[in-house]
């Protein structure tokens, strides 16, 4: 299996998946094409919570701003799974969270450098580079990554890190580390700190906690603990982020006494 | 087979995939993950149009504005297909066509509920109850539900009907039922009402009927009878909903005279 | 294997897929179906981009203005490869890209009109007409189509032709033939009329040329060679459509001098 996350709409991808398909019969599936455009963060964020439901496969991730510079091709070895992508930090959260959600050895995550040579274009590493690793690890055993030919070691590679939430006795400041299709948003503050509360202020306004959505009346913007464990502003059928004045990126206070 | 239909855009969806991936290799195909958020009725209407498309399938469906409330989960047997999704309504109306577009029994409509132990998030039935059901449901014989450990006959299921249209000797009164993504206004008469006639007044302006959108003038406000065989507004090369001034819900008079 | 392409947003290919898939258990790969609505030129251009990328396959392709008139349903043999859909054009260029980019012979483009029995609908040839004949065409060798029996071969196929861009010693003048998501000017100018020259006039203005996006300054518009091998205008983590003021169909006066 290999999945495909990409920020480039349409067509593109499926220029990727022919190029894989003439190398391999894999089941492909679409993680999502439409991430925000060249935004490293917010694709790594939706990755950490989308690639761990999935069984051992091989995910081809191509947000790449730096598409034709001499930025890395990267595999990632996490536990049973396979990362390909480039270079930039937005392949190393998932990695961890792979690992993570399936309880592997934290050492288990493994950067191997891909040996490019000249592609086709300087533009479209997706079809040219990325695609062809990932039909070419299609079906290698994740632990024998080192094995393979065209993989060296990589060294420095980049990382990326989300912003840690600054937690205290009765408040937590947090950021904003993505919104979603609904409006809701998702900040990096974990959803134990709402303990049992009823209410809580976010940025100075007493807002509801409740356990989901429709547990409010239409319109009411609440605050509540995402599928992701993480607190969320939402709006029950309406738009979160507008309600809440947040936009990704923004800090969120959150005052808990 | 697993159909997939939500309201979620993306990447939701690709988590739901991860979740039935994991616990079986059903083939997966994507109906739609843009219905109108939150829309049951709409949601309903183009499930009716597309699933009796398809063989037999199980076909997930996820648009749950109750997501986390006490509403059911539930799986429907449809003649030789199964439905899986919320208790609101949406699962109603496609598994009616499911039946008819096969000609199967009328009977042949089973509802059930799925037990629901405490998922792992009040906000994500689709990942946590609805993906694992249909993934339990695959390859289960649809007259056999019954005898599946995690579901219960069913009693009480809130149902969703389709407004009727009006229809006399010399008018019709009908409502808009959904407007496609080409502007195509699709309203609840049948398009029989339309009979031999060359042209029909639309609240009161009288309008080409065609067989087609091609058969006038590229900008012409015309008539026709849709996919789904219902009378439709349209403009050829433009778009139905804005030339007639209407929107889903909205009341049309057909003044056939 | 069978790929489609469209303008139909959703949920429309849902049904082209389900009237398929009862028919055969082909894989079925989504090229697009957001290509631009009714654009034939547009639809034709990405074609010829991404279908080459594939190993042999069906490429069902709807992009049908004139669906319900007498325009006449096409397979067309391209080497390995079989298209299917309206003769309208959309299917020459990527014939022809598909014969040339794999080497086969320019004579092994043949074109067949299908037999099309009373449709269901005037409105949905896509499910009616187009999506059984890729059905029955899955499985045919591309080189047997003159014994399918629903094919007899056609005449007077319409055609369809790119702009060809007008090349002098020291200027080129060509057409903008498509916008991608990025907002990046895909013009009809092969790349090597910019030779290893470090700048060029644009409408006037003189812009870097760079190997890729990222090798300028962020908002800085550049002149680049795209994937697909032609002269690209964008900016880096921009839009050049914006930056440069054009759109698709418009003149772009390259001074090379």
């Amino acid at each position: 299996m290999i999945t495909l996350a990409s920020d480039f709409g349409t067509p593109y991808p499926a220029a990727m998946k022919g190029a894989i398909l003439r190398r391999c019969d894999a089941r492909l599936v679409d993680i999502a094409h439409d991430f925000p455009r060249q935004d490293v963060t917010a694709s790594a964020f939706w990755l950490t919570r989308v690639l761990p439901e999935f069984p051992p496969a091989v995910h081809l991730v191509v947000v790449d701003p730096g598409v034709g510079t001499d930025r890395a091709a990267l595999a990632v070895r996490a536990g049973d799974h396979v990362l390909v992508g480039p270079d930039n930090g937005v392949l190393c959260p998932p990695a961890r969270a792979l690992v993570e959600g399936s309880g592997s050895d934290p050492d288990a995550v493994e950067f191997y450098e891909i040996a490019v040579e000249d592609p086709r274009s300087a533009t479209f590493h997706g079809r040219d580079v990325f695609a062809p690793a990932a039909a070419e690890l299609h079906g290698v055993e994740p632990d024998r990554l080192s094995e393979v030919e065209s993989l060296s070691p990589a060294e420095d590679v980049i990382d990326l890190e989300f912003p840690d939430p600054e937690i205290g006795a009765d408040r937590a400041v947090g950021t904003v580390l993505a919104i979603d299709g609904f409006g809701n948003v998702i900040t990096n503050v974990p959803g134990d700190v709402l303990g049992g509360r009823e209410t809580v202020r976010i940025d100075g306004r007493r807002r509801p906690v409740v356990p989901s959505y429709a547990h409010a009346e239409v319109g009411t913007p609440v605050v509540t603990v995402g599928s992701h464990g993480n607190v969320e502003c939402a709006v029950n059928r309406g738009r979160g982020g507008e309600a809440f004045g947040l936009a990704v990126g923004d800090t969120v206070r959150m005052d808990l006494g």
